[in-house]
């Protein structure tokens, strides 16, 4: 029988000292406004131990929350779909939200707002006995493309990795299962690339860590239908175009489409609409940035200031 | 424009107050050994906002480790496959797991290490910024089943979610990427079963929620061979098959098969082996634990008193 020497009994400490440092923010959770390095999940959360969670992210730009009803309604229709019970109505949440935004003092924010099955005392492996749990936090909003890829145009490669399929998990309901994308991600870096597009299980395009895509194929707008993440971000951009008289629509988009392509951009809210400007190491178009993108691009800023969007964040109260 | 009232601004307080009841028990993380309730994941670590993490559960049986060796390798090979790194070594590993276990007591226990990629200051979307992070805990031992279902046998249903496919995610990487097992459990409850098995993609049977499946089939015990956890204990089940002459082999599972078995069980730490004994409201063979099913049952306790697999556990150091 092995016998192995651990040495002496360490002693159990009462407090955990956290040695990482976390972006300036605050956070809401069980009742409390806190600093964001107090939000935590406890390990034996399901949201963290079988990522039984969902979430929604709205950003805030110039001190106003952009399409807050719509990212809203969108983790309703997600808790719905996990059986996730909330006591907290529409109304209680969006308090929860602007306080957070309003007690970081972020004019430009990332907002998130996220919902765990919980747990219970006895470690019950049925998910009925858990209580379910929100949390939101503000923190300075980022982005996925960083300046210089703005300007010149993101460089992304195609995995061979499928999207998890919507016959094992509906993408419309928001989800952490990202570890297809992050193994994708990697896959780019050795590759030279700066982020990455995963396919569907049928091989045709899906999403990147994050983000949906748009390809201006022969004129045309396309961005997958099957798959992928509805984007508050996409459904903006499919909105500006029926606006601006542009052809767009969303349906299978082929990997021949997508090489083809004369532009190609990405969608987010983290960073809005993304040129990119070379797939698999060769030139999207151009190889530039295109003027549809640049277009689309400027529309969608616009709309910040647009009343139909724009719910501005109270915060000297 | 949209003008929301969020009334007076609260207060911003400094730490967190968990009302949450937690099991007793011992996690280890940062260097430091704290109570269970005290092990908790920032919600900004990409382990829980990607689900980006690997783990592994061992557990001890009066007062010993099973099968430890083979579950700290398998660790490593998950860590491995998703880039993440340690500054442990095995036995630096090993020790922290002695100790959660000498400390909090149980002479029976659930021991998880697991990783996570961590976070970084800046909130960077590339996970090659982040630190990894090790966590262990041990808490009292549970099982899938319990005591009346162990003596008349689980009841499950048989799921149309799909497992997520190893084209998504290789499920050698034991991950928590779970909402296809729990939207599976939930389907399965209002249909009166206990417990839920979901199928592969092609059709076959996989696996459920932290359990492999084996079924009797002519005379032979077959499991799932593809899209599924290479489960210890599944493992420990087939050399014992191999040790006492039982034909065994991993193969795909039709649901014919399944639904035709003279016996079926399932296998997982959480456990050890379970009868199964109605599957979509159908008597399994005769509708009680079988002959087959108790006796390798009664081998696998037998050889967690062999010294090639129990390694005991030091508490009065």
């Amino acid at each position: 029988m092995t016998r192995f020497d651990a040495g002496p009994l360490p002693p159990l400490e009462e407090l955990h000292h956290d040695p990482q440092r976390y972006p300036e923010g605050v956070a809401w959770l069980d009742g409390q406004y806190l600093p964001v390095s107090q939000a935590k999940v406890s390990v034996l959360d399901w949201g963290f131990l079988h990522s039984d969670a969902t979430y929604d992210t709205v950003h805030v730009s110039n001190g106003a929350f952009f399409r807050l009803d719509d990212h809203i309604a969108r983790f309703r229709a997600s808790l719905d779909r996990l059986r996730l019970r909330l006591p907290y109505d529409e109304t209680g949440l969006r308090r929860i939200l602007h306080n957070c935004v309003a007690l970081a003092g972020h004019r430009n924010a990332y907002v998130e707002m996220l919902c765990t099955r919980g747990t219970s005392a006895s470690f019950s492996r049925d998910p009925r006995d858990a209580d379910n749990r929100l949390m939101a936090f503000a923190i300075p909003l980022g982005s996925v493309a960083n300046e210089a890829q703005m300007a010149r145009g993101l460089h992304l490669a195609v995995s061979d990795i499928a999207r998890i399929p919507p016959q094992s998990l509906d993408p419309a309901i928001k989800n952490y299962h990202w570890l297809d994308l992050v193994r994708g991600l990697y896959e780019a870096y050795d590759r030279g690339a700066e982020n990455v597009l995963l396919r569907n299980i049928d091989g045709d395009v899906a999403e990147g860590p994050g983000f949906n895509v748009f390809a201006l194929v022969d004129g045309t707008l396309l961005t997958p239908d099957t798959g992928v993440l509805p984007g508050i971000t996409r459904r903006t951009v499919l909105e500006i175009c029926d606006e601006a008289g542009l052809p767009a629509r969303a349906q299978a988009v082929s990997m021949k489409a997508l090489k083809g392509a004369e532009e190609v951009f990405i969608t987010s809210t983290a960073g809005g609409v993304m040129p990119v400007s070379r797939i698999d190491d060769e030139p999207v178009g151009s190889g530039r940035p295109g003027p549809v993108t640049a277009r689309i691009r400027e529309r969608y800023w616009a709309w910040h200031k647009d009343e139909r969007f724009a719910e501005p964040v109270n915060y000297g109260r």
